[in-house]
Order: structure tokens, then C-alpha cells, then sequence
């Protein structure tokens, strides 16, 4: 299973960002996470209570206490360095945790990694998002906020937000309040373009934006993070800027407003806005490469665009980076739908905003959109089988759903008559939580699969008549979009936006 | 003494940046430097060879060659961490020199620190040159380089080449080649603008490069790294670009031609340059964090800003940075002079050069200018006295020579007649070594007060009358650079130059 809709592409754990995430809650705006030496420090003067305690001859009781936070802490370092602590000896600078190699769970507990291009769990039916929720220490999007975007609206909230697709927020309730005070806010999204094939789960986070676009009628920014795809991956700067421009035509396809939508390139962008760069440097002046690898785990190894690069992905969060549409305002407040292996680009944002005087931005988090053979497998742009790309043909899918969709049926008919499916671990059911719109039937498919009454080749027969004409469509879509209209969406140029006063 | 031409400001040390010098030289294009922990390695294999060779009752000689390596490296781990090695215990994260704290000479030899913001030595004279040419790796510029240099142009070079005040350089025999046969090259040069108040020192590098301009004409591109100063000064965005600004006046009033010259506030121009971007993100991905903290001595605790901005200096020396200018054109040579202190970035850039299919640029180094007090004495941009600075008035200019310049002379005029001064660290006799053009006039004021025939008080006059016309031309020049001038210098547009075939 993969972090489909992720701007980028190393390893991280969720472990490694929820400690960060704890430490910045608790440390206010000064420190994003604590070093390895930090960590060691502190260990060596919790060591020391516990020796002047005992040379004290103090209670018990208060030597069990020192003592249980000083075995928590060793705990803590093992963890962030994979050395035992040492007095003495400092922790090596090779310790930490590598990009390359993610830290492991230790075989401890459950808990899943979520790597954005790696993300793995041992569960049938995918990453426990509840749990995942409590380690970043984001909200969830409950029904109280699921209809009170409906009263705002005054509409049906999207399937995504009805069906906990979308199931993780930042500040949503700020983004409404402003919003029913006629306060405007843009939409900011992205993707790392690192092929020309996209497929369906590519488009979640875009299905889900143009909605918002459409029903809050708001501008919208889409970074295409070519630079950092060059910096990651072994392509040349032009392919990737060539990837760029071929997932844009995807992305105009899903039929964003071009008078309200402006999607851009980081290699294009950086060199056409100087107040782009502007807030590029600001967020990099506040931004320590211990904060960068506490967040990302990057390693000293790791080239200095690496380590720079999480600035780019912050800096559009804020509206004077965008001054063709915002002009010098630099409080629009902004809203980001994402998947929500992206978090830590934007924590780490949140915990600079404040401190160069911007708003933080707000935040909408999606479930990762599962490979074909599983919630629990790896989606690989490698393997033409994971995943139903935006260019097959209705054959193909066809094929794919029938030969590769992991089913949760039973081995045998009978078996399923009798006992009934599982549409919890089954893909197909699970691809029509993302696409089919009615909710009545889905909910009966779900039944129906449940009880037995519907059979894995029915349920996979009503997946691929949801999906060929719905590729057939984006296929016709992105087939009108010209190179001049890509051109026209890439311009920076003023929006159709009305500026709050 | 200071750096006074330096584009950057934080710390180096000679020491640290000469070993990892000589490591780019064994290791070829792989690694610029090896890192703590490489180190850490090698020592754990060399005690392991020891112990074998002890073992195995080995040649006594033997034994000695490879412990006197073991000791060897000892003694350069000591350097680099600042911790002694031992075994078992790896260098820690913090022990790699910081910019806080520059690495000490430790007390057991008479080397030099040079940091581009605080070049300290105990010698009265200032800086070993000669040695730092050993330890950077550069070439001498010799008699037979001065002579060619003469020979090509037809005519005398540039007094700063006559006296040793540019005395180090790369390649610059290769530019020599290129430019006998008919094929250009282009020159690269900059300042880091953290104040208003330029002085004399800082001009040292503009008169020199205005010079090279004139003689061999050809283009030039300055680099006004508002950005950098940002980034390492508490200082605004806008201060630092305002202070570009104004710093270009005084450089535009060295004279240099509106028709051959680009100079540029990085952070207008990142802002304006698709392709200088894209320059910058090549060299990003081809350094790693271990390599920018042994250049320089970055540590863990820096922002990730100063941590990429080396990428930002050294772009400018490929010329595919300057499409206005040169087209798609990747091949064109640099040449950069600059202080000394400036080395490091570009021996970095030479080093990641072939690795992304670009040239080499080649370099024209120069000494140090020294402060008022003495070669050895630190130069405050805080401390009007320890400079003369571009807007003193002939007053001014009189007053601070008359009472601060460092004087060679005896203390009494009998003494200073019976006995002679001493012109080697008489800082008046050092500045006119950099300003008074005659060469047979200078050496009479050198031998006469050496003799004593020429006494302290006369010494300074020739001075005063030397730097106060010069000054007042210079802000005389100044005033008719208007806002319009600094414009048309600051905007991207073609030079006016012959393209090589």
C-alpha cells in the first residue's frame, strides 16, 4: 500500500514524526524536535538526579520516580540513535535515522510505518487511521464537522467526507468560521510528478480539491514538485519538468476552474517570482537541519537540496508567496487537502508560521488509496498490475479488477452463499468506497457482499462498470486539454477571486 | 584583520578547509571531505592493523610505518572533532566544528585562522601567505604567470599583480590559453551586503575585476548575496536587499562598464532566472550535508539555509546561470577573483563541476586588506575607527590615519633616524602598497623609512594625500550613479559581447 497523492518520496516513520510532533506541542514555537545530543544531555543530568538522590538517601519513592524517566529517556534514545546510551559517549554522528533506512517498531507493538513512498502494515485492512490520527496529533473529522460543513454549505458534503476518506483535519473549524464571516481562504495542493503515469489513486486528492474549489468557490495554487523529484529521483531536470507539464494535463482534466485554478512548477515558479524565493529563504532561515531530520530523517549523507527542499513545499502555504493572485496580503488564510503522509511538511510549516508573522495553514488529510492486491501490499508504479492507471483501456481494466483485485470472498461459491464476503479486505469493494456515489447502493453492495448474496465476480462486474466509463471520461477530458490551456493554468496571473476586504 | 571582501561570514578555519583540500585531491570527484565518522573508521581499521601486524611479530619497521599512520590520523580527528579518539566510542553530533566555534590551532603550531569574518594571526605581518597556498592547494601567482599575463595584454598588469596583493590562483595559465586563441571567458565576482558602509578594503576586489574588465574585455557578472546575509544576520529581508542596492552604487562607481556589466541581488534575481534555479538545484543534489560541514565547519544546529546557500555562489560561475547574457551557452569560462577566504565555495564548485558536465572556474586570489590597528588586529564594521570607510571626509580620513594607523616607526624621531622604521607592519606603508600606483615612488618611501630618512608623521601625510583625492573621486563618481543607473546594471538583459564561434 502506498502514499499515493504524496509530493514526495523518502522514508519516514510514523513513530519518528509523532515524537516530533509531541515535542513541538509541548515545547511551543522554539524547537521543533530534540537532538540526539539534546536527548543525551538530558539523560546524563537525569543520571545525575538519580545518583544525588541515592547518595541522598531519598524516600523511595522519589528515586523510583527520577529512576522510571531516566529508563524512558534510554528508551527514547535507543529508539531515535539505535545505539544504547552510554555515559560518555556522545551519540555518533551516523546514528540517526537515515533516510534510507526508516527506523523499525523494534517488534514492540502493532504500529504501522507510514513512509510516503513505503508505507506498510501487517493489518488486512490497511493502516489504522484512528491510531494514526493520536500519533500526529491531528483531529478527526467527525460527524459534528462533517455537518456542519453540510449546514455551511447547505449542500451534501462530498463522498470522501461522508465516507471518511478524507478523515483528519488542522484548524477545518478556523477555515469555517472565517468563511461564514464572508472571509476568503485558497486551496493549495500538489503532486511530485516522477512519471507520466498517474493513476486512479492519483487522483483523489484532486477529485476531493475541485470540490472545494467548486463549493467554496475559492482560489486554488497546485505545486508540481519537479525540483524536488530531480533532487530524489534519478531523472534529469527536463524530465522532470516534462512530468510536470503531462500530470498537469491529468490534473486540468479532473476540470479545474482555469479563471480560479493556477498550477505551477517548482523549476518554472522559483525563477519567475521573487517573492516566491522571498518566503523560500524566510522559512529556511527558521528551519535547523536537527529539526528537518527529527521531521524527515535526513541523514548527513543526504544532499543539501534534500535538506532544503521541505522550505519549497512550505512556502505556498503562505498567499504573498503568490502575489499575481494575492497581492502583497499575507494572511489569506490557506487550506490544504492532502494525503496524510504529507503532515510533516506542513507541521513543520504550522511551527514556523507564526514565528515570520503568517498565518498557519489549515489542513484536510485522506486515507492512502490501496494497491490492487491489498491494503496492506505496496502500490508500484513499477508493476503495471498494483493499480488502474488514468490510460487503460476499458479491456485493461477490466482484466486487472478480475485477475489482480484481492477479494474477500470465499475459495469456493458455495462457501460464500453460506458464509458470506468480507468487503472490509476486499479491494473492489474497497475502490467503490472511493468511487461510487450512492451511498443507499453502496451500503446494499456492502450487505449483500457480507451476506453472500452478491458473488466477488459481481461485485468486481459493478467496479469495472463504475470505472471504464469513468477513465473513459477523464480520458476524453485530458484529450481536450491543449497545450495552450496548460499554458494558460501555468501562467501567473491575476485570479477570478474577490479579495476580502 | 579581516576578510574584507568576503560575500560570507561565518566561520572556517585554514586548517580544516586544507585538509579537506588535499582529501579532494586523493579522493577524485567522489567526496570533497571525509567526514568525522569516515574517520572514526579508518582509525578503528588502522588499530586493527597494528594490532595484527603486533600479533603476527612483524618487521619492527613495518609496525612503526603503520602506527606513525595511526598517530597521524589520530592527530586529524583531534582537529576535526575536537574530541581525542577512542575506541568504541564514535565522534558525537556535536563535535564537528561549528561556526559558533572555529576549530583552535591547539596551541601546538603557528598556523593561522582564517574565517571569513575573523582572520586572526599572531604574526605582525598578517597572514602567511605562501603558507596558505600550501595548505589551500592553489598555485603561487609567480614572476612567470605576471610576466605572461604582461606579454599577452601588452601591457603592465595591474599593480595588485606587481606586488603579490593578488597572489594565489587556479587555473588561470588554462584562461591565459583559451584567451590567446581568440576565445572568451567571462568574469565573476561579489559581495555579501550586511551594512551601507563600504570601505576601502571592500574595494579591493572591484578595482582589481574592473582592471581585468578593461584589459581584456570581456563580460562580468556580480553577485549581491542579500539572500546569504539574511540568512546568517539579524537582519530583515529588505534591509539586506536595500543594502544591495546600495552597495552596487559604490561598485558602480569603480567605473565598471553598463554595457559589460550584470550585477544582481539574489534575491531579485533567483526570482527573475529559471535556469539560474535550475543551476542552483544541480549543485544541490551533487553535495552532501557532510560535505558542506567540512568545508564549512556547517553543524547540525545551523538553519537549512546556510546549510544549501553554497549551491547559491557557485551557480554563478557556469554560464548557462546568465541566458541574457550568454544563451544556452554551459562551456563559457569563469574567471572569479576574490579574497582568499572566498576559496572554499568555489573549490567546492570545481569539485561538483565535471560531476553535472560544467567547466571549472578558475580563480584570481588576493590577500587580505588590513585594518588600521595592524595585519594582526580584527577590522569592525561597527568600529569607525578601524577603517577608512567610503563616506569619510577629508577630515575624517586624516584624523583616523594620523591617530590609529598601526606605525612602524621608533617611538622617539631620534631613535626612528639612528635606527629606521619597520615598512613590513607600518599599515600606512601597507595601504599605499595597495593604492599608490608608482612602483619607483613606493619603493623610495620603503627604502627611506627603512633608513629613517622618511619619518612616521611624513609617511602618513603621503598617504592622506593619496586616499583623500581617491576617496573624494570615489564619492564624487557615486553621486552621479542615480537610481535609474543601479536599474539598468540590476536588470537581466545582453551584454554587449563577442560570442566565441
Amino acid at each position: 500500500m502506498q502514499a499515493d497523492v504524496s509530493w514526495l518520496s523518502y522514508s519516514l516513520t510514523v513513530k519518528n514524526t509523532v515524537r516530533v510532533q509531541k515535542m513541538a506541542e509541548s515545547q511551543g514555537d522554539c524547537e521543533v524536535a530534540m537532538s540526539p545530543i539534546e536527548l543525551y544531555k538530558k539523560l546524563n543530568a537525569q543520571e545525575e538526579k538519580v545518583r544525588a538522590l541515592t547518595t541522598a538517601k531519598a524516600e523511595k519513592a522519589d528515586i523510583d520516580a527520577v529512576v522510571k524517566l531516566l529508563l524512558k529517556l534510554k528508551v527514547d534514545y535507543k529508539q531515535m540513535t539505535g545505539q544504547d546510551y552510554k555515559a560518555g559517549c556522545p551519540p555518533s554522528v551516523s546514528s540517526v535515522v537515515s533516510g534510507d533506512g526508516p527506523l523499525t517498531d523494534g517488534g514492540n507493538d502493532d504500529e504501522d510505518t507510514v513512509d510516503p513512498w513505503n508505507v506498510s502494515t501487517t493489518r488486512d485492512k490497511g493502516i489504522d487511521y484512528d491510531k494514526l490520527i493520536v500519533r500526529f496529533g491531528s483531529t478527526k473529522i467527525d460527524k459534528e464537522l462533517v455537518d456542519r460543513i453540510e449546514k455551511v454549505l447547505r449542500q451534501k458534503p462530498h463522498r470522501f467526507l461522508r465516507r471518511g476518506i478524507f478523515f483528519s483535519h488542522r484548524d477545518m473549524h478556523q477555515v469555517l468560521d472565517a468563511y461564514e464571516k464572508n472571509k476568503s481562504f485558497y486551496l493549495y495542493t500538489g503532486r511530485g510528478p516522477s512519471s507520466e503515469a498517474m493513476h486512479t489513486g492519483h487522483l483523489i486528492p484532486f477529485i476531493f480539491t475541485k470540490w472545494l474549489q467548486d463549493v467554496f468557490d475559492v482560489p486554488l495554487v497546485i505545486q508540481m514538485t519537479d525540483d524536488e523529484k530531480y533532487l530524489w529521483k534519478d531523472l534529469t531536470l527536463e524530465e522532470c519538468h516534462y512530468y510536470a507539464v503531462e500530470n498537469a494535463k491529468d490534473i486540468i482534466a479532473c476540470g479545474f476552474d482555469i479563471n480560479k485554478t493556477f498550477i505551477f512548477s517548482d523549476l518554472d515558479y522559483m525563477g519567475s517570482s521573487p517573492e516566491f524565493y522571498r518566503n523560500v529563504v524566510k522559512i529556511q532561515k527558521h528551519v535547523t537541519f536537527n529539526q528537518v531530520k527529527g521531521i524527515f530523517g535526513f541523514s548527513d549523507s543526504d544532499c543539501i537540496g534534500k535538506i532544503s527542499f521541505p522550505a519549497i513545499q512550505a512556502a505556498p502555504s503562505f498567499s504573498n508567496s503568490f502575489p499575481q493572485i494575492f497581492g502583497d496580503k499575507q494572511d489569506i488564510p490557506c487550506l490544504i487537502p492532502c494525503a496524510i503522509d504529507q503532515d510533516p511538511y506542513f507541521r513543520m510549516t504550522r511551527d514556523v508560521a507564526p514565528r515570520i508573522g503568517y498565518p498557519k495553514p489549515a489542513l484536510l488529510h485522506s486515507t492512502f488509496f490501496p494497491a490492487l492486491q491489498g491494503a496492506q501490499t505496496k502500490m508500484s508504479a513499477s508493476d503495471a498490475n498494483s493499480s488502474i492507471f488514468l490510460t487503460d483501456s476499458p479491456k485493461q481494466i477490466k482484466n486487472k479488477i478480475n485477475k489482480h483485485a484481492f477479494s474477500g470472498g470465499k475459495d469456493t461459491e458455495e462457501d460464500h452463499r453460506k458464509y458470506g464476503g468480507n468487503p472490509d479486505v476486499d479491494v473492489s469493494f474497497m475502490y467503490l468506497t472511493f468511487f461510487l456515489e450512492d451511498d443507499e447502493q453502496l451500503e446494499k453492495i456492502r450487505q449483500d457482499y457480507a451476506s453472500g448474496a452478491l458473488l466477488t465476480g459481481e461485485l468486481k462486474k459493478i467496479l469495472i462498470e463504475t470505472l471504464q466509463p469513468m477513465i473513459a471520461e477523464h480520458q476524453e477530458r485530458r484529450k481536450q486539454v491543449t497545450d495552450e490551456t496548460v499554458k494558460q493554468f501555468m501562467t501567473p496571473r491575476p485570479l477570478n477571486f474577490n479579495l476580502p476586504a
